[in-house]
């Protein structure tokens, strides 16, 4: 089946699938249903073995998802079943805070080197690593073969950004400033937009 | 009908298209179709005409949405259409982010207030705040009535954290920290999670 053939939403809930199985293996449980993932997500079990089923034949009628057959299963399908090295461009706070993240250790990456353009920051050190003068970013991009890209940096100049790692070779850039990026077709881009998660929160509170 | 009949997934939608709506309110839009939002936000538009007729009539076939009035029903509809105050935990380099954070302004929530436990942070400015004392939560919470909190603290303290806003009122945690939260029924958790968005993206990459 051709890739864009399966709709992105669905993609986008497989990396859910995949954390559900995970902790669910982490307990130490061998099998679940459609039904037990549904309760846990708030997603209908209709549509989680509509989504699982673009994939191939993963559950049997009365018997079940095997929970880390169908995890290593959701690992190769989203290419997480090795590490990706990803770059990070912004030594703020919120890029000393993505860098000692303690949440990409064994999900598929990993924060191999950081940039930014502030010379009062430009070879200290920053978690694990020291941050690069962006200036040399594109070369590196290229030398490395990176493809994934966090975003960082003030809504201000994040565009400026994208471009030179759009132009340097990067295909996928986690963009956490809040703008919407101008991307050429084919780079993939994602943003954290945390006002999007308390939104859907709002919907269920009342005024005080 | 009763709020427990739309599926949550449903609702987590609805801040998609009302930034969607707002970008193309921005651009001086007054019209779009489903068809328009989908090809925009990768959703089809049987999706969304669906998801919005949960709400309501808002399109008429043949002549599309009004934009501005339906990005006004959905701030209605999300409880958006006034400001949420938020109380921040943690004021290491995320809190720090969180709280310069430029994307609240216009979307429902201001940061009013953030805590910390570490002695060399409390009483230190932050933004427009002072860092107060962990201990000083519960009543703080209590006194002005917030029902929103943000957790920006390490992993290994986000569940006490969590309890304790809980206890003291909070309905609604957007957490930071890369672990899955035990909160009774009826409190709402959404979690940052960059590595989801991350391999939401993988999936359409191919090695080096």
């Amino acid at each position: 089946m051709a890739k864009d053939e399966i709709p992105d939403i669905v993609i986008g809930r497989l990396p859910i699938y995949l954390q559900a199985l995970t902790y669910l293996a982490a307990e130490g449980r061998e099998i679940t249903s459609s039904q037990e993932l549904g309760d846990r997500l708030g997603i209908s079990s209709a549509q989680i073995r509509k989504d699982l089923s673009h994939f191939g034949e993963f559950g049997k009628q009365g018997t079940g998802y095997h929970i880390a057959f169908l995890r290593d299963k959701l690992r190769e399908i989203l290419h997480v079943d090795r590490v990706w090295e990803v770059v990070l461009v912004g030594a703020g706070y919120l890029g000393h805070a993505i860098a000692n993240y303690g949440g990409f250790v064994g999900r598929g990456f990993k924060i191999v080197a950081v940039f930014d353009n502030d010379p009062a920051k430009i070879h200290q050190p920053l978690g694990q690593l020291v941050v690069q003068d962006v200036k040399d970013l594109p070369r590196a991009i290229q030398e490395h073969g990176w493809q994934i890209a966090v975003i960082a940096v003030p809504a201000s100049a994040a565009q400026e950004v994208a471009d030179i790692l759009v132009q340097s070779g990067i295909r996928a850039i986690l963009n956490y400033a809040p703008i919407t990026l101008n991307v050429p077709p084919g780079i993939r881009v994602q943003n954290i937009d945390p006002v999007a998660s308390l939104q859907r929160m709002t919907y269920y509170l009342c005024d005080p």
